[in-house]
């Protein structure tokens, strides 16, 4: 990836990603209604739009930021179940013929395709609940007053004023041209809030961080969650449909604003490469703490490459 | 209404709903983010969507379950305005293309219809993250566990096996016959379990029930929240768009099954009776405390009649 130097993945890394990964779809198997249940194709459609896809880097930025704060995987995977959720119906929503329109998610067809328009509408709905109520329900902190905090976060961050706000600037944006600022201020409400919360509920599963510590943990979440969306524009443009497992290319031949419309691939690849060592200098103070987070940092920006 | 004496509603209860309309109108203002607050549009679709509009039976529901438990009326405001929120979200999404598709409601174009498809999914989605906010960010118990209980319990109500879990069962039904006890399932599910949801929260803002005391409470909120259907049902056959601020005749003609189809018109006001019998039995024990959810009770059956 340009002026980066090629790294291969930590082996150590790949199995905490792993153990992580598969203890969460455990979690969400769970957390997710059986499809014996009524309304049973309600309940397989939303286990079909959750189950058995994805990186799942939300949860895992939550699980790594725990570790800074010492706090149980446990409570951790929790948070990170109910953040990946609200994700989940954000791509079911999105995917809907009056957004993306999309017919191909995570390698299958979407899930108003596999099911129905009306069917993946209720879908989402059901999903967003689903996040808060599993924050309302498990035991994640000690302190109720903490764990309303995160329910606060969550759904902010997931609001008009947080990631459906960013939706909402995005579909102002289609056929304008905009600068990177302006990018820069969508993607941090359509991506950027939903990762800089799945950080800030992993760190409120543990112990309480002082104040200079909060502000360097979210300053890393927010140069991660611009440079997730920065790679995935450089991937939207350098790959193909097969290795993303969604539509690739979309974003330009929608007229879409994307950071290599912006900046050309260079451009993109250079920003990419100085959010990471932001985001890494964030973190020097936390020392062996954050190995992880720096692993994931590296991961964000280097994936498929 | 059938056998029900005639009885014109008591001025002081139309005073005691008017003012907690009105509260309730203005906590709704100040929630809601401002047009001027980026994005714009789809903040504005959200007011345009939520406020002046609706008569705010589950806010009044909980206002009145409030006053059961000694509540303070500030905090019964802003738990009612949550579950009017999830209430708001869900009309819009109930009026998209892929649902009933619909153009009226509260005699004003639907969200879709004034602003875009697109524009009125995300107007839900925000409405939904919004109404969890407001529980989760202002103070409305002594004990953050109980407010924990109360997101809890408006996430159940609002999920697969609440209320969007009633939408996904309804769609299921299009096109068959179903008998009371089906239609029952559905309603509960539906309408019910906001309304529900509603009564609880109210309670939740006062001085703990007994548990007895919560049974009783929870069977008039089940009688009631059923008898909102009925009667809905008989208010779409028998009267026009006008009155209705939203498409008359609809479910009849898009082959919904209702309780009029089930029970005919005079044993669907048959069973409205009966359910305002059960409801207000359950509140035998209250005694004055109880008079505004019975003063309710009559105003939800007998409305428009």
């Amino acid at each position: 990836m340009g002026s980066l130097p090629l790294q291969t993945v930590p082996t150590e890394f790949l199995e905490w990603s792993r153990h992580r990964q598969a203890l969460l779809e455990e979690r969400l198997q769970n957390i997710l209604p059986a499809p014996e249940i009524a309304p049973g194709r309600l309940h397989a459609a939303m286990r079909y739009a959750v189950l058995g896809g994805g990186k799942r880097v939300r949860p895992l930025l939550a699980c790594a930021a725990g570790e800074v704060a010492g706090a149980s995987l446990e409570r951790t995977l929790l948070a990170g179940a109910a953040v990946e959720l609200i994700h989940a119906y954000s791509l079911v929503h999105d995917d809907l013929p009056c957004m993306d329109d999309d017919v191909l998610r995570r390698g299958k067809p979407t899930c108003h395709v596999e099911y129905d328009e009306a069917t993946a509408l209720l879908v989402g709905d059901a999903l967003q609940s689903l996040a808060f109520q599993v924050l309302a329900e498990y035991r994640l902190t000690d302190e109720p007053a903490l764990q309303l905090e995160m329910l606060r976060i969550l759904a902010s961050a997931a609001g008009s004023r947080g990631m459906a706000g960013g939706q909402a600037i995005d579909l102002e944006a289609v056929g304008r041209s905009l600068n990177a600022p302006e990018l820069e201020f969508m993607h941090m409400h359509k991506t950027g809030a939903i990762i800089r919360a799945a950080l800030q509920l992993g760190v409120r599963c543990g112990k309480r961080l002082d104040e200079a510590q909060s502000l360097h943990i979210d300053h890393f979440a927010k140069c991660i969650g611009l440079a997730f969306q920065v790679v995935d524009d450089i991937l939207d443009t350098e790959s193909n449909t097969a290795t993303l497992g969604k539509t690739a290319g979309k974003d330009a031949r929608s007229d879409k604003p994307t950071y290599v419309s912006a900046l050309g691939v260079a451009g993109a690849k250079s920003l990419a490469r100085e959010l990471r060592e932001d985001a890494m200098q964030a973190l020097a103070s936390f020392g062996d703490r954050a190995v992880r987070l720096r692993q994931l940092a590296d991961f964000i920006v280097m994936r498929e490459f």
